[in-house]
């Protein structure tokens, strides 16, 4: 099929011709609205005009950065690589990843399971509100996804193929390259220009040099280390939750990359927001719980991983046989804490990108008393800085714990 | 074009159908014998009957292993993978590369130049026959295949283009990955199974498991570490030279693979040579001509690499301005020397690989005195576990000679 870009009109018409969908649908009347916001691509919410729990979200990417427009070109193959991610994670954990209906790479487009009670996650926190299955449901996410997407899982066949479907995405991977570990550290027109300007936090953090070192080398290893399928932007804007249940969305960044990524963007993500409650709410109770959540994750992650791999008997690394079950059980813990100082690594780049650069949180950028923002900036820089000077020494998580208790 | 085995007369046929052959022979009448003694191709040489200086090479994959026969398939598009580096090697380093005459991925046939008064590296250095610009030349080698193949050079999608043309090498990935990381150490089929019997020495290594637990994160790295493409068999079979030149051939298990494994492979059998003269021939002055080698390859590696480096203003991972000279100078040559730890730490696994796996080098397996053989054999081993055991602490290239130079 010919790519053409769908409006809320045509997009009935098309999907008329998705049997998966219309048997979702009946012989409903539908209607749809754009309801998206992110800054890709175009959300739609198809529903039944009679029924109006009955409903599907679409999602279609244009050749162009949604939010700026078509002057800004992007190639519309990013929802290639989301398709094959959603697909790929469905299989390993599929109750984390909503149901699809309808994938198409010609038409760049995916319908997938409405998420009607879910919240996105950042906007919980931030609202202060608890998530009693949070730990449980992203640590089984992430152990799940990494660990069978490894090369302690798959055959080297299949961890080659993984990597052929996935290694084009080149586009969005030098978009991390770009604005995750460079931009942000050094003069750039993409970076927050006014409080580059104000913030005398800036011209610290770009005169750095042995922060700015260490950080060369997490994208080093960002670049070249092929350890696992990774989600590739798993900020707590790519998770939506409830009470009940917790979904990942949104792996158009996914591509075979290292280990601590994902577990970094994550940790990265809830310390913003931790700051965010330090500064701007005081809510002492949150505040534990989300350095519970933190602490919960990393060492359910660890536990659950070990498990996985403890019941793998033959992978393309470790033959059946090869060494002993005491020298593989120390190596595997080893592996493990590299796995972690990697994760609390790419957090504290995460984190620090955040202040200057292209792409603030709302946590932080969004706090609009200025003399708070700096403080949270402030409070921000000094984790992550910790985090990037640190993480190669760390021997656990409640050293990580104790860098974010003792910030300012 | 469809593929079909070629034998001694087809091949003249085929030949006259290219015009590159046609236009180096004109009008000569040609013969063709077979040359090959390797293990995985049939090797021709075509030359013309009235001048049998004007000659060419041409070489063909079949679609088992040529040194066991049909019955051990294995896959002809390995061929595929050795006209990629060839071509992309002689782009690179063109002195150091054969000329192509003719490259067809269809018929997994190369035709290259005769290399006619050149001998196998490895046939040299047994007779002790000295060359007086082999570091020269295979340092320059490899600082300019790996660094401009590498993110250190290349911008992200050239990287990855890269990477895709090479990513379906699987089945010579995972020759290396059994026979060089798992297979020689333990108890395995393919290994040589009289030597496993009689040499006490087997048990000992076998039982290794500190030893071993090394092994396994060295192949961790070799399976996901995605640095530059290399060779990825570059023992000093695959070196042909004379006194004024030096050729790098059959590289069929190219890939984009860690830094260190090529280095690696060569310092691996320079120091087999030196045990080779140690406990045969006993000749001082050529075992010194080794260890001078070793040194002036490693070095020179070093300072060639980092001076393409430091010209390079703007890569991948590097942009111009992130960071000021001095400090960039001390990240890349903390790099450096994690290349040259890596680099030791591969040679560790290729030598002890040779004692008792599939494939032993003529060096230390054809040396007919048991009591010799056993000999340079506990001093194989001995090495490859200082290098395999120490790898990751060293400092210096002086610490890996003395490494070699302390060997019982």
């Amino acid at each position: 099929m010919e790519y053409r870009e769908l409006d809320v009109v045509s997009i009935i018409e098309y999907l008329r011709s998705v049997k998966e969908v219309m048997d979702y649908f009946g012989s409903d009347e539908l209607s749809a609205k754009e309801v998206g916001d992110g800054n890709l691509n175009y959300v739609y919410l198809v529903s039944s005009v009679s029924d109006a729990k009955k409903a599907l979200i679409v999602k279609q990417a244009v050749p162009y950065l949604r939010c700026v427009g078509e002057e800004f070109a992007l190639s519309r193959e990013r929802m290639t690589f989301e398709i094959r991610a959603l697909e790929e994670f469905k299989k390993i954990t599929p109750s984390f990843v909503p149901n699809l209906y309808h994938c198409s790479e010609d038409m760049s487009i995916v319908v997938m399971q409405y998420l009607d009670s879910h919240l996105i996650l950042r906007e919980g926190l931030t609202a202060a509100q608890k998530y009693p299955n949070l730990s449980e449901h992203i640590s089984t996410y992430l152990a799940q996804t990494l660990f069978k997407t490894s090369s302690l899982y798959l055959d080297s066949t299949s961890k080659r193929e993984l990597i052929d479907r996935f290694n084009s995405n080149t586009e969005l991977c030098k978009l991390t390259e770009d604005f995750v570990f460079t931009s942000a550290f050094m003069d750039d027109e993409t970076n927050d220009s006014e409080n580059v300007k104000e913030n005398p936090l800036a011209k610290n953090l770009f005169e750095d040099m042995e922060f700015k070192e260490k950080i060369l080398g997490l994208k080093y290893k960002f670049m070249t280390q092929s350890d696992a399928l990774i989600h590739g932007d798993l900020h707590t804007g790519s998770i939506m939750l409830n009470q009940d249940e917790t979904f990942v969305i949104d792996p158009e960044f996914a591509f075979v990359g290292p280990f601590g990524f994902d577990i970094g963007a994550l940790v990265a993500n809830l310390v913003n927001n931790y700051i965010h409650h330090s500064v701007v709410t005081k809510d002492e109770d949150f505040k534990e719980y989300l350095l519970d959540s933190v602490k919960e994750i990393l060492e359910l992650f660890e536990s659950k991983f070990l498990d996985l791999w403890n019941r793998q008997k033959d992978s393309a690394l470790l033959r059946d046989g090869y060494i002993d079950d005491e020298t593989a059980l120390k190596y595997k813990q080893k592996f493990l804490k590299n796995i972690l100082r990697d994760s609390v690594g790419f957090a504290g780049c995460k984190m620090a990108r955040r202040v200057f650069g292209v792409a603030g949180v709302a946590e932080i950028r969004g706090i609009e008393n200025k003399e708070l923002r700096n403080e949270a900036e402030a409070m921000v820089l000094g984790i992550a800085r910790e985090f990037v000077m640190k993480y190669k020494n760390l021997e656990s998580v409640d050293e990580v714990l104790g860098m974010i208790k003792n910030a300012r």
